[in-house]
């Protein structure tokens, strides 16, 4: 490996004596691995009903075929590999699609800056990332405004500070005081130097991926970016059956840069698929069958995921709603899909809809977090902070999703069954009538043998009482508050840090240019 | 099926032409059927580990045994059966306990005053019931306090409104304005003529067992208790290994009766139990198979469940912590034990250790609602209403618990797959770019695609926040005070009303004049 191709991190550690001092004096915060399941997964569909359900899929893009919009490449593409293709409409021969996913791994590493950060998105694993988009910011001091770039550094140093958040995300809220076409710059820059754990790039514009990969190449060097995958971005489909120039655009830059992008359907049941969870299924394989397959004739073997984002809609006020028994089922499916496809799988997270960080929020969340535990999973976005159907991030619910994550790592380590664990000579000491706080075995395990939320309140009702009563949402802003003030910037080389900065002022004046 | 023998409201049927019009006129509250499961349960446990853990559970009753305290009438039962008896110490030997479990039925009956509403315990079948146990309550308006008899009537009104509970319960909270000698009357008599779902005989003292036995003699006729399960009580195990007289006495009472009860270690893992899920799983199996093999002798053919009460503990503080990943594991894999008994099994329940109906309490008890959906469990008690670690009832935590019982129902419903479900022609007439909400699939399923919650807030910002930005809690108040003031009573025989009303009276008398 050259000395390019080490990321930043690395790198450093050659660096000058301040540096190694730097380093040396910096608080560590610690990050567990990927949750690498030890449970199976909850499989809801039988080997008949999946087959429907492919055929079905098959069938979709068959007959009724999908749109590629404003885009000449892609339909020339779609015609050069067999597709049936009338104006922007592609027919895609029955096999043809699954038979182009084949090329996509099944499994890749996408590198953080720190290296012991790397994580493996496909196979057992499952990947936690922050919540991604939302305009506004709730938090127990300013009620709910639009989001900043304040807001924006806040959450991506809280994503960094948790143990069980392996990623750093994308964008964690939309910095509405930076204009729409320079606020990828700060995003990015916010990621790389806020952070050292794994980010996303930017799908808003193709434009703005391909400023995601220059800086990627600021960060971690040209020749390191094109042989590993350094950014996993969030590419939806405007569902049903529609893939847009502006999507496919960022696609075909992070595809032709060996990056890795999450391919996903947008869909609320009911408005952007059919009401059932069976037709909902068949068009989700169908519009992701189109979306990998097409990723892989931009570039055979460019990494991708398998995305479902689903919600059901409440059909007396139309509105989206989360955490429910269908949007589970869908969840269940699709990662029996995703696997039969070999392909990573993305869903789920800490959906709700309720405005406040309440019992309504934490029950939709719950739902969904252990659907997507469950369910196969190998990237959560969205996997903490999510309120109000995701038009609100929230730096409590933040921490409180975060620390729930936690339950997840210990879910999927599954039941230890080694002789420690299966404490035999615990049960004989203690015996009939006995207590085991105090026996040997207990003294031995009780420091790992459970988690324990950091947010929580275990104390008697008394002591609770005393400390004024709060309720989780109260105890989330303690707790935010710690973690930022706790907060130490991870160590970065200057050089690589001000190349970074340059890229970004350079980049600004160039669209100011434009734009101007 | 002799007159005596048919339940109070077909009698009535029978009834004057004034019961009759009452009939006419009272309002009807819809129950949901029993769950019946059709999706798999989650096996986390491979053959091995329950191999392992089943030989430890014969090694931990033969060799270390377990306790039947001042009951020598069980102790010559053990003996009679085969067992080793020293002084209350029995030991089992290897494989007695599991042949003496074969003859209690997998799956039985309990009637209810509703014969719609009797309920199937066992099999694919999941019985919801309510809170059990708390002496105390909390609302919105009193804040914590002792409960009270006005309370308990209150909890079983609830219980009879909630269309996804299937069961009235027993001590939905503790009456302490009662005298505990005489309360198991009031609150019989409670369950019997404010509800006509199933409910719970007492468990205090064998003598109460026996008054629930009677009541339910003049509610059902006697004949018919005999031939019929008309309660399920729970009779706990003193964990570790200890099966104390006054719950094996009403076991006994029950037993002899036709009448089923739940045999329940009560664990908190690291202080009943070793801190590991493989040591308390066999503690567990242990413990179960040693009650529900002596129920087996009292009567073989009793009706029993296999019950596994457990949560993890706060090694920091000793509180108990619920919704737990160890919790759930152990859940899970109790499950898989009972299923290898061919017993019902009881576990989960709307446990969390959260003072208040907040985001702490809902995911707590959504982890636990969903792991008891997914672990196979047969009869959820404390379904709904449960906070601060079971300390205390709550009103507002009924119903919101109770809402997303809901959620459970349409979950395991699985996925439908004919061709309607399919949705082909939806996915025809719309196409690419198009709206699913007019489509005709979609007029003619919107009413029954998707669960809705009936208290969570779905409506837009804006007129949420015009509403007073109400929290979930003061959301659930207001159903709380909904649903009591649209309460109507079931009706009752007045003759079954009057000699239920005899009967308490007289016993009241009976046992003032004993302990006075």
């Amino acid at each position: 490996m050259s000395e390019t191709a080490q990321p930043a991190r690395r790198r450093t550690r050659g660096g000058g004596g301040a540096a190694r001092r730097a380093e040396r004096t910096a608080v560590r915060f610690e990050t567990a691995p990927a949750i690498r399941r030890r449970i199976p997964d909850l499989e809801i569909l039988d080997e008949e009903a999946l087959e429907i359900i492919e055929r079905n899929a098959e069938t979709v893009l068959e007959e009724i075929g999908v749109n590629f919009v404003d885009n000449p490449g892609a339909l020339e593409l779609w015609r050069e590999a067999g597709a049936d293709v009338r104006g922007e409409r592609v027919h895609i021969p029955r096999g043809l699609a699954r038979s182009l996913c084949a090329t996509a791994p099944s499994q890749f590493t996408q590198v953080a800056r720190d290296r012991n950060k790397d994580v493996e998105i496909g196979g057992r694993n499952l990947v936690l990332a922050p919540v991604y988009g939302p305009p506004f910011v709730r938090d127990s001091e300013g009620g709910r405004r639009y989001a900043t770039m304040a807001d924006f550094e806040k959450f991506v140093k809280l994503g960094y500070m948790s143990k069980w958040l392996h990623h750093s995300g994308g964008t964690v809220c939309e910095p509405t005081d930076v204009p729409v076409n320079k606020r990828h710059l700060d995003m990015l820059f916010a990621h790389m130097t806020l952070s050292d754990k794994a980010f996303m790039g930017s799908v808003t514009e193709p434009s703005r991926a391909q400023d995601s990969v220059d800086m990627c190449e600021v960060l971690f060097g040209a020749h390191f970016v094109q042989q590993n995958t350094c950014m996993t971005s969030l590419i939806n489909i405007n569902s049903p059956l529609t893939f847009d120039s502006v999507m496919m655009g960022a696609l075909e830059v992070f595809a032709r840069n060996n990056q890795a992008s999450i391919i996903s359907p947008f869909i609320v049941g009911g408005a952007m698929a059919p009401v059932s969870v069976a037709g909902t299924l068949a068009q989700v394989l169908a519009e992701v069958m189109a979306g990998v397959a097409y990723s892989q004739l931009v570039r055979k073997g460019a990494p991708v995921i398998f995305g479902a984002f689903v919600t059901s809609i409440d059909m007396n006020s139309g509105a989206p709603t989360f955490g429910t028994p269908e949007a589970a089922q869908i969840t269940y499916g699709a990662g029996q899909l995703a696997r039969r496809l070999g392909l990573p799988y993305r869903s789920a997270g800490s959906f709700c809809g309720s405005k406040l960080p309440d019992a309504q929020a934490a029950y939709e969340t719950a739902n969904s977090l252990n659907t997507g535990l469950l369910s196969g999973v190998n990237f959560m976005l969205h996997a903490c902070g999510w309120l109000e159907g995701g038009l609100v991030a929230s730096p409590e619910k933040f921490v409180l999703d975060a620390d729930q994550l936690g339950a997840l790592h210990h879910m999927a380590r599954g039941v230890e069954m080694d002789e420690n664990a299966q404490a035999m000579d615990a049960l004989r000491e203690v015996g009939p009538g006995g207590h085991f706080l105090g026996c040997a075995h207990t003294q031995a395990n009780f420091k790992t043998a459970f988690w324990r939320s950091e947010v929580f309140d275990y104390k008697p009702f008394e002591t609770w009482s005393e400390e004024g009563a709060r309720d989780s949402a109260t105890l989330a802003a303690v707790r935010v508050d710690k973690l930022l003030s706790d907060y130490r910037q991870p160590e970065m080389d200057p050089a690589t840090h001000e190349a970074l900065r340059d890229f970004v002022a350079r980049r600004k004046i160039e669209i100011d240019g434009r734009s101007g």
